[in-house]
């Protein structure tokens, strides 16, 4: 019983850091989506596909969440000069970005000339579920090779979505993957997602991807 | 503080309850393995393979692991009798499978008349790497379209298991994986782990990996 109510104190404590969190973005009118994906289906190639469109009229920051490594950052860090590392590795949650973490990078942006923060989460279809962020957009990705069963084994993410990238699209002739069955999938666990089948690697369909995003930008 | 020592204590009980299935499986001179992978690896399909291959010479029960869902031990169902589910949902920790979990499944497996039990954990890189369940042989499984970084990013699983599994390598022709560099990278966290490269799909390689696996199977 212990561990479960300090897991709740926990749960707790970081939806009114979030909440905090999401008052800083919005002071600065500044938008932030969460990026989650499993390992591998193309969150640090979406965020480069997704700069490379808007700069430098929209101003992104990105922070970057892994366990270890700086490999993510070190390859958006060629694009974009507003980027923080996060290493989750030895803190309390490893397994996912958490408030607190948020609120410690938000510091060290420049919110007042940013217009757009990209926060790429851990590769985990679990636990960042589990953690509100304090973002406006929660952004899930799949990509074709995972198979469409994904929303029935990991409903929770699928559930929260307010956009759902189908990545991968050009391995769709190689891989079983049926749009269709993945897309009523997710529909049945949550009616309002809105979806962008593309491929990051040839760029097919990563420009409705970009327009609908801007559509979303508030006026600064 | 209180939270570090409750989660230690909980490390230490499961090192305990994953000796004890252990000592389980040596008694019935049943080899273990556990399973482990990113969503969307293949993880059914290679138990599905590996099935296929050693059925009935070799005797084989599945424990299947799952946050929600009942999907994959259907389709193992179909082809062992021996297989139970776990859903993971609601436990405290819900992202992996822990020894407690395979301590209650192992009465309800015929342990008697099995040569060879397959694990399949939750689809998470970074969880199931805490918990030890007792197996004698941890078994992770990167496939071709996840990129050939992920043992930077997800070191602690690879510095762990005996037999890493390139699964997808019918994709290899179309995706950015390089064998070379992947393995390089295992083989500075792990140099005793044994590598496949595979198909799940075609086949292509499962032969060397049944053939490996028999030769770990204690006489009985």
């Amino acid at each position: 019983m212990r561990k479960i109510e300090i897991v709740q104190g926990i749960l707790d404590a970081n939806e009114a850091t979030a909440a905090g969190n999401r008052a800083v973005f919005d002071q600065h009118r500044c938008l932030a989506a969460n990026i989650m994906s499993a390992p591998g289906a193309g969150k640090t190639s979406f965020i480069l596909r997704t700069i490379e469109r808007l700069s430098p009229h929209i101003r992104i920051g990105v922070i970057e969440g892994d366990v270890v490594s700086t490999v993510d950052a070190e390859k958006v860090g060629d694009i974009v000069s507003a980027v923080v590392q996060i290493n989750t590795k030895g803190m309390p949650e490893s397994c996912a970005l958490v408030a607190d973490m948020i609120h410690a990078a938000l510091k060290r942006l420049p919110l007042d000339n940013l217009d757009l923060v990209l926060i790429e989460n851990v590769g985990n279809l679990l636990c960042p579920a589990e953690f509100d962020l304090g973002e406006h957009l929660k952004v899930v990705i799949t990509s074709t090779p995972e198979g469409d069963d994904k929303p029935l084994k990991y409903p929770v993410i699928f559930a929260q979505a307010d956009v759902v990238v189908i990545n991968k699209s050009d391995l769709l002739p190689y891989v079983d993957f049926d749009i269709d069955k993945f897309t009523r999938a997710v529909r049945n666990l949550n009616p309002r997602a809105v979806f962008f089948p593309l491929s990051c690697k040839t760029g097919s369909g990563v420009d409705e991807w970009v327009a609908w995003l801007r559509s979303q930008q508030p006026v600064k």
